[in-house]
This record gives C-alpha cells, sequence and structure tokens, in this order.
C-alpha cells in the first residue's frame, strides 16, 4: 500500500485523518483555511515535515479564491492567512518554514499579477512536497549508515510516513536500512498522551512489514537495562543553532537514559526543522495542550478524578550533549554542534 | 472520609475495588479464595502491604472452613491454599512475607486445635494489618524529616492508602508532612499501563485535599529540567539485600532522570517488602502482564493496530545506586546499603 499523508488533490488538501489510525485508515478532503487549521490543532494532521507541506498548501487554500487584483489588497489577506496558520501550533519549526518559503514566493512575485502569484504559491507547494519526498530519502541513506544489521531500535512519537508526506525522517532511516536488506527490530514508544507510537508508528511499521513491538513509555529504562536496545532514534521539531532540540515530550526522558545505559541516541530531521534564527532552547516556545488530553484517554476513557489538575506540555527540549548525532538530508552533523550545523546545512 | 483498602468484616474479605477509581468507590465482599486470587490477578486489590493483608486474610479464607481435625490433612490443605496465593503475582515481596507469617503461626500452633489453629490464622493476620497501619505512619513521619516546607515532590504509581490498609508508603511520607503544617504540591506521574497514577494517586491526594497534579509519564523529565521538581519518593514491591528494588515500571526511568538532574530519589517501604534471601536484583523475578493492557487503555479502548507485539513487564529495578535513601518503619536507611540494610532492619 503506497500511503501519501498529505496531497493536493481535486483542487482540495486531501489527508490521512490520523485520529482514526490505527482503527481505519480515512482520508479528509479540505476546503477550507478554517478546516484545516482545525485539523492542524487537532492532530488530525501532524509530523514537523508535513505541517510544513500543509501551511504551504494552507496559505494556497486561503488566497486562491481572492477576488481583488491589487497587490496591496492580495498581501493582507496573504498576511492574515499566513498569520493564522502560524497560530495553530507554536513549536513546530516547519509549519513556520513552509509560511516562509511561500512569503519569499509571494515577494519575488510581487509585480506580477495575482492570478501568476497564485499559480506560484501552488507551484511552491507542491515543490514542497517533492523535496520532503526526496529529502527523507536522503535522511534515510544518511541515516542507514549508522544501523548495523540485526540492530534493535527504539523510537518514539512517529517521525514516519504520517509525518512526513511519504517515508519519514527516524522511520524512513529504518525503512532505508530495511531497503538493505538488514535486519532490524523496532520497539515503539506509545507515546502518551495522544500515543501516536501506538497508533500511528507500530500501525505504519507493521504496514511495512518491520516487526515493531509496543511498548509503554515506562518501560524505555528497563528495555536498555536489558540489554534490548542499541540506538535510539527519534525526529524533532525544531533544532536551535547549538543542537538543542524540541520533540514530542518523552524524548528528553529517552535521550537521558541512552545516556545513563552508554546507547546512542539520534535525531534526524530535514534542513527546514532547523531554526537559524536560535542559538538554543531558550528560544524556543513550547505549546501547552489541554489537560483533558492526560486525564482522559484520546477524549473518551476518563483516567482521572473530575476536578483534577494537570499539566500537558506537547514537546520538551533534549539538550545537545545528549544527542550523539543529528541526520540531516545534507548528512550527519556530530558535535559540536555549534559551528557544525551551519557548516553541513550550508552544504546545500 | 476514611479509606480503608481492606478489612475483615462480617466474615468476608472487603476490599476496595481499585479498578473502578476514581470514577467510583465501590467495595467488593469476597467470600472465596478464588474471588481473591482473581481480584489480586486482576488488581482490584494491589499494593504490596495491602497485598501481605491480602494473602493473610486468603489464607484464613482458604482454611475457615476446612472440615478435617487432623493435622496432616489441614496442612496439606494450608499448604495448598499458600501455594495457590503466591501463584497470583510473584514479584511482590509482600504477599509472600504474609503468606511467611501465617505459615510460622500455623507452625507454631501445630499441636493445638485445627479450631485453636484457625483462630490464631486469623489473629494473625488482623494483626498483620494493625501493624501495617502502625508502620505506615512510622514511614510517614521518619519520611517527613526528609520533605521541607514548600516542598514539589514527585511520584509514581499509588503507594498511598489504597496500597496499604489505611495511610500508604511514599503517599504516607506527604500525609505525615502534610499534617506537620507543611505546604507541599504533589506531581502524580499517571504511571501506564495501568494508569495507577491517574486512577489511584490523583483521587486520594484529592481527597485528602493535597494539591496534586496529573502528569504523563513522559513529562517527569521536562519538570525536572525546568526546575520543578525537589524530590522523588516511590514505593516498592521487592529489595534486595543491596538495595536493588523492583517495583512499578517506569520508577527506574525517574531514577535515573533524577539521577541527571542531582534530585534526590526515595524510595519508601516497610521491613516487609525487604528480601533478606537474595543478595541484589538478579534474584528478583519480574512479572510480566499481559500485552492487552498496552495495546488497549483499561481493555476497551484500543490504541494499536489489532495484530500488534507488545511487551509489558509490571516492574522494573532500581538499581541501588540510584536510590538516594529507603523510608521504612526503622528509619531511613543510608548507603552502602549493603550491611546498613541489615543494621536497620534488625533494631526491631
Amino acid at each position: 500500500m503506497n500511503i501519501r499523508t498529505i496531497e493536493w488533490k481535486n483542487n482540495k488538501i486531501r489527508i490521512i485523518d490520523q485520529t482514526q489510525l490505527p482503527l481505519k485508515l480515512a482520508y479528509l478532503n479540505i476546503l477550507y483555511l478554517k478546516d484545516l487549521w482545525r485539523a492542524i490543532k487537532g492532530l488530525e494532521v501532524r509530523g514537523a515535515p508535513a505541517l510544513g507541506a500543509a501551511a504551504a498548501l494552507g496559505i494556497y487554500l486561503g488566497i486562491k479564491d481572492y477576488r481583488g487584483s491589487s497587490w496591496p489588497g492580495f498581501i493582507r489577506k496573504f498576511n492574515a492567512v499566513s498569520k493564522y496558520l502560524g497560530s495553530s501550533r507554536p513549536t513546530a519549526r516547519n509549519l513556520f518554514w513552509g509560511i516562509e518559503r511561500i512569503q519569499a514566493v509571494v515577494e519575488a512575485h510581487k509585480f506580477q499579477s495575482i492570478e501568476k502569484i497564485k499559480q506560484a504559491v501552488l507551484a511552491e507547494a507542491k515543490l514542497i512536497m517533492r523535496q520532503d519526498m526526496a529529502s527523507c530519502r536522503r535522511i534515510g541513506l544518511y541515516g542507514a549508515k549508522l544501523i548495523k544489521n540485526n540492530s534493535r531500535i527504539l523510537t518514539i512519537c512517529n517521525a514516519g510516513i504520517l509525518a512526513t508526506i511519504d517515508y519519514g525522517t527516524a522511520l524512513g532511516v529504518i525503512y532505508a536500512a530495511r531497503n538493505q536488506g538488514k535486519k532490524l527490530k523496532v520497539f515503539s514508544s506509545e507515546t502518551r498522551p495522544l500515543l501516536q507510537g501506538a497508533r500511528l508508528s507500530s500501525w505504519e511499521l507493521y504496514q511495512r512489514n518491520i516487526d515493531v513491538t509496543l511498548i509503554a513509555d515506562n518501560t524505555a529504562a528497563k528495555l536498555m537495562a536489558d540489554g534490548q536496545i542499541d540506538l535510539v532514534i527519534t525526529g524533532a521539531d525544531r533544532i536551535a543553532l547549538n543542537g538543542d532540540t524540541a520533540n514530542k515530550i518523552g524524548t528528553f526522558n529517552l535521550a537521558v537514559l541512552a545516556k545513563y545505559h552508554q546507547i546512542p541516541f539520534y535525531v534526524a530531521a530535514p534542513k527546514s526543522t532547523f531554526d537559524l534564527t536560535i542559538k538554543d532552547s531558550a528560544g524556543i516556545r513550547i505549546e501547552m495542550r489541554e489537560v483533558k488530553e492526560v486525564t482522559s484517554i484520546l477524549f473518551k476513557k476518563v483516567v482521572a478524578p473530575e476536578k483534577a489538575k494537570a499539566l500537558n506540555p506537547a514537546f520538551d527540549i533534549t539538550p545537545h550533549q545528549l544527542i550523539s548525532g543529528i541526520i540531516t538530508d545534507n548528512g550527519i552533523i556530530r558535535k559540536p554542534y555549534s559551528g557544525n550545523i551551519l557548516k553541513i546545512l550550508e552544504k546545500g
């Protein structure tokens, strides 16, 4: 089965509704900007690279029916659409990267007709998707060099097909290694509160015939102590210039546990996840999500007392010291990250 | 509200059915040994100290209707009952400790009538419960010395009222510190897969008017890094002579995270949780539970693909090096644990 997380089809954005997995592979056709905003906020589409494409397509959705023909009116509309999309999820760097890519194209076409600008926006959004497909495959090939035959790999959340257009970053490395004939065993940490590891990563790895075993997030330390994990690979939502990495809450836990057990801990992410405007994690804003995600399971089964207080940060920061390497589409970045990040990213 | 986890009432064992919390405080009356076995296996009653009492009362339930009058027949029955109860959950030391206490009483009454032996068994089971109530309060007082005013404490699973007769070990320390007028803030790690932190600890702390905030297990590292945790206290299911401690899966994770963040990590447990027959963790058998606990939430909401493999160890081992101190009913045991454990436990 060929799985495509997000695409432009029949003048609509078509996404897999990830909240319905693993029980059902259902698609959503999105015609209006507001519905896309809700789909991003509600995690029907998620994953940093997929959000870059969603933002770009979303801008097109927001401007394609603009009726005016003057630049000032258009740019006002365009800026409002961009700002609105940016308000959906603050931590994922790629969302803003997608918006910025489209902004640059719009600026470059400033003196052309509104119709031409619209065409350029759609073309750029499609290019972003094609580039993501290619860049994930490059991440996969670079990362696969780190994977020995019979490796046992722990991952968290979903940095796979469902977090990108069709291949994945952390899971892309696994797919590439597998394509090279390596035997692998993957442990998927379920990733409370929203269980992306259980619902999404287990599902897509199983679809791809990868040997995957689901664990509660609490089981990671025991597995490592028992010698059952050779390396950890996760995705990233935003990476600072010094290598500090925001990713799904629980990633930092795994990095500390890996350090304690002397197990390599890798992050896999495309260039678009790096935020070159921030020196370190102090510049990263962490999205706080509603407490119901913790006091219930997927908003259905209530698991805490009615008035329970809860705290629900969606991401944590893994300090660069704990990261063995960052696998990008330009190659693997090693310590010291300050300096090496720019050096590798500037290659292309 | 006075909460009593387990008691002997109207010739039955009355327990709180913990699988119904936090939605409902419901009691179960248990008349037959087989129902108690199921209640232990199904975690309707759980928590190491409570299992000590459950085992003792369970033996009485198993022998009280024995009709014979000869010792050989009685002891066969008694041994069968003991063995059966011991097969319910292998890791909790207190279950076996409860059985052994009753065994010793039976041996001591060997030359008396079967009726006298039965009476002695029930008396001993009641004594175990009274002693647990007292020993939890002693743990509380010793542990409270470690708690400064305005402390922010992280705990996992439930080592509270619901894990003992009526007070708790780790949470007993919190109740004692609070009784001394100290202000406290507790973070309860939800404890996947079975969510004892969400369902039970949040509930009982809330009942006791303690300021409690629920978090996903994945949030612990971030909280520590943000400087929001002053110490960690957990219970224990079995402690070896060198201090290695089996407790709910995820405890070891917290111990490693606490070490990394230089936060004290304490274990609270009565003498009955120590296994003086084992030198270190190599002697501890870890209960593996059914994978459905992980692939679904409380056996209802399915969260993983239908054929997903999963791994579900119920406990992990925290190596003694990571433990700042063990708070017992005889005082706080400090490193080096080999030697100090016996010294403190032998005090009485």
